[in-house]
């Protein structure tokens, strides 16, 4: 017995049939552990990697789905010669995935704008969607938001800062949220001077001072053009204006984010940097249950801080603001030439400033559109990666 | 538009008749000002104050009450004199504005045991509960709890912790919390050593470092018997056991308290040290309006510390924790000596460390009782109140 009435209601059962679009990558293996932990809720109908067949052979065997595909077509082929279940490839084999009839729910845990087909493509067919591909909003936030409100269908954030959000809002009322915090880690360059940036390597960049990620995503996180992304998200995920999206730099990584309302009262979700909770709830929403995140002693975390962010050091973050309210195609330019930079960087054929250089200048040349559809921005897409190789090539390819 | 369904629905008009116990003081004097601030969504049917009559006859002025009453029966006579509504007087008095018809929604801010009563009979009286008055739920917990089942009244802490603790569990569902932490800011001796402890004076208790309340809960947060009993209310308030309520010291005092759920995430909610918000959060909620707080601003916050607490050097929160698995009449004892003997540390007649030692004594002293009725812990704090005043006298009183 207690005092207060609080709480919601109705036990609602989880039991969700998923297709996992980028089963191999690191949001990937964490979902199928989960998966594995709830057996009786969750099944898996599909699964999809890019070129890692060893592995979907083994996740097939654990998890036996209807389905699975392989972007890279000679690996799908070889895979198609041993495995027992149908075999899909390239492009068009993940978006087969992405509509598997068997399953009610997409986990998109695809890396770069690849991801945003078959995001659109699930929303299309009626599947709830599991989001950890970050490229689907901010390229195309416009047209799945406008998809999304036809089907009506549940779409969950996988990022843990949109979770985070998305748990500080539970039974509030959005007309009394007044702003959102994202917290940043700062990454490994948060006190470097613009000197020392200019000499950051591949190796330093993937050293993240509190998260464990795939390798793109990590080198997106020390430039902040990761937080560039996550205030995109944020703005078509909560129907939030840019001017009440605020980031601010919390090098622990334990507070994942905080929500402002009416009355001046901030409510922040917390945890020990673990993907385990956000990729969980967002398929148990709005249940929670167990999980293998370590549980968060306060006393133990000791002190966390928190920095007003730098954008003169970190530009990408300000150009995605930018960016985003500049809207039209211009979040998709920015992520293309984002994408073929981070590449050109990890290959080593680029230096760590040149990545913000090259989305500054794709940006500043992006034409105007105002209402674009998903084909336009598929195509500005690709034209953005174009462009911006033949930059990376003829104007910042370093010396062999 | 928006990606994601969140929130509450309902818009439930506010507008609430309060009676408002302990008008004078710190709780008393904010919630004034909050109603002033919302004159279409609050009126006061009823004041009183133990004597301050100057501050009351203004209030009266101001608010236009239906009646007031005044603890202190010389100044109830000399206000009635000159006041132009009903003025009682006595206990019987503050009890009788605590019925009060007009009212729907008693605002309980007064200070020590005398609040107990008047809870009761505003709850048996239908009246919708705005709790600040501390003893009410460490005393008389168990009592208050039966009978707020049966009047199926709602009921909203004031503190500054348990309105935090009721903000986190918004929308969330019971069996899924795992624990709370409650924030502590340590009060103003938290770095001293035994032997400096000792030498405390009043004016040295006064001194809060982060919160500026009254002089009896601000001795009683020096000492820790203030988060003792915000331990205990938060048994009572959400139904917990005392094993899964936690304390941390918070020294920045920005964190108001925790709250952990089943999948180890973590929802806290945070201000600048500032009563309005959750003094108007009873008031409103399930809504929440503009106030008058300050916009929390985690830069300028800068840096938030967390250690574990030390019971040791603050004994009194361990004899809380004591008191209330002990139930029954044990905490109502261990209150009652605790305002004896920290009225007796104000008036300068006692040490800072007999206060501890008193509360030992009395709390050792305590017969059992497993189920008291309202009358047997009444009868418990006027009784435990006389042998600690007799300790003070005989044992502990210092030399004039």
């Amino acid at each position: 017995m207690r005092l207060l009435q609080v709480g919601a209601g109705c036990g609602r059962t989880i039991m969700k049939i998923l297709s996992l679009l980028g089963s191999t990558g690191s949001i990937g293996t964490q979902t199928i552990e989960i998966v594995r932990r709830y057996p009786s809720e969750f099944r898996v109908a599909g699964l999809t990697t890019n070129a890692k067949i060893d592995v979907l052979q083994h996740q097939i065997e654990l998890l036996k789905p209807e389905a699975v595909a392989v972007m890279d077509e000679a690996k799908a082929e070889e895979l198609e010669r041993k495995a027992t279940v149908a075999v899909y490839k390239g492009m068009e084999g993940i978006r087969k995935i992405a509509r598997l009839e068997q399953a009610d729910t997409v986990v998109n845990a695809l890396v770069g704008s690849i991801g945003i087909e078959p995001t659109y493509d699930a929303v299309m067919h009626g599947k709830n969607i599991a989001l950890a591909n970050k490229e689907t909003l901010v390229a195309a936030g416009s047209v799945i938001v406008e998809a999304i409100g036809k089907k009506g269908i549940s779409f969950m954030p996988i990022d843990s800062e949109h979770s985070a959000i998305f748990q500080c809002l539970k039974g509030e009322r959005m007309k009394e949220l007044k702003s959102i915090t994202i917290t940043c880690s700062g990454g490994p360059f948060r006190e470097l001077s613009p000197r020392e940036m200019a000499g950051v390597t591949i190796t330093d960049a993937l050293k993240h001072p509190t998260w464990k990620m795939g390798a793109k995503i990590t080198v997106d996180s020390s430039t902040w053009m990761n937080k560039g992304f996550e205030v995109i998200e944020a703005h078509w995920l909560f129907g939030i204006p840019y001017e009440r999206i605020n980031v601010v730099v919390h090098p622990q990584s334990i507070v994942h984010s905080l929500v402002e309302f009416s009355d001046s009262s901030v409510i922040a979700q917390l945890g020990w940097p673990d993907m385990t909770i956000p990729i969980q709830y967002a398929l148990t929403h709005p249940q929670r249950l167990p999980t293998s995140a370590r549980p968060l002693d306060m006393a133990e975390a000791q002190k966390l801080e928190f920095l007003a962010p730098d954008t003169e050091r970190f530009p990408c973050l300000a150009y995605a603001y930018g960016a985003g309210k500049a809207g039209g195609i211009v979040p998709a330019a920015m992520n293309a030439a984002n994408e073929v930079a981070v590449q050109a960087f990890i290959k080593g054929e680029i230096g760590y400033l040149d990545i913000p250089e090259i989305i500054r200048r794709m940006m500043d040349a992006a034409p105007t559109h105002s209402h674009p559809s998903l084909q336009t921005i598929l195509d500005i897409d690709k034209g953005t990666k174009e462009k911006a190789q033949l930059l990376v090539e003829n104007d910042f390819r370093r010396q062999a």
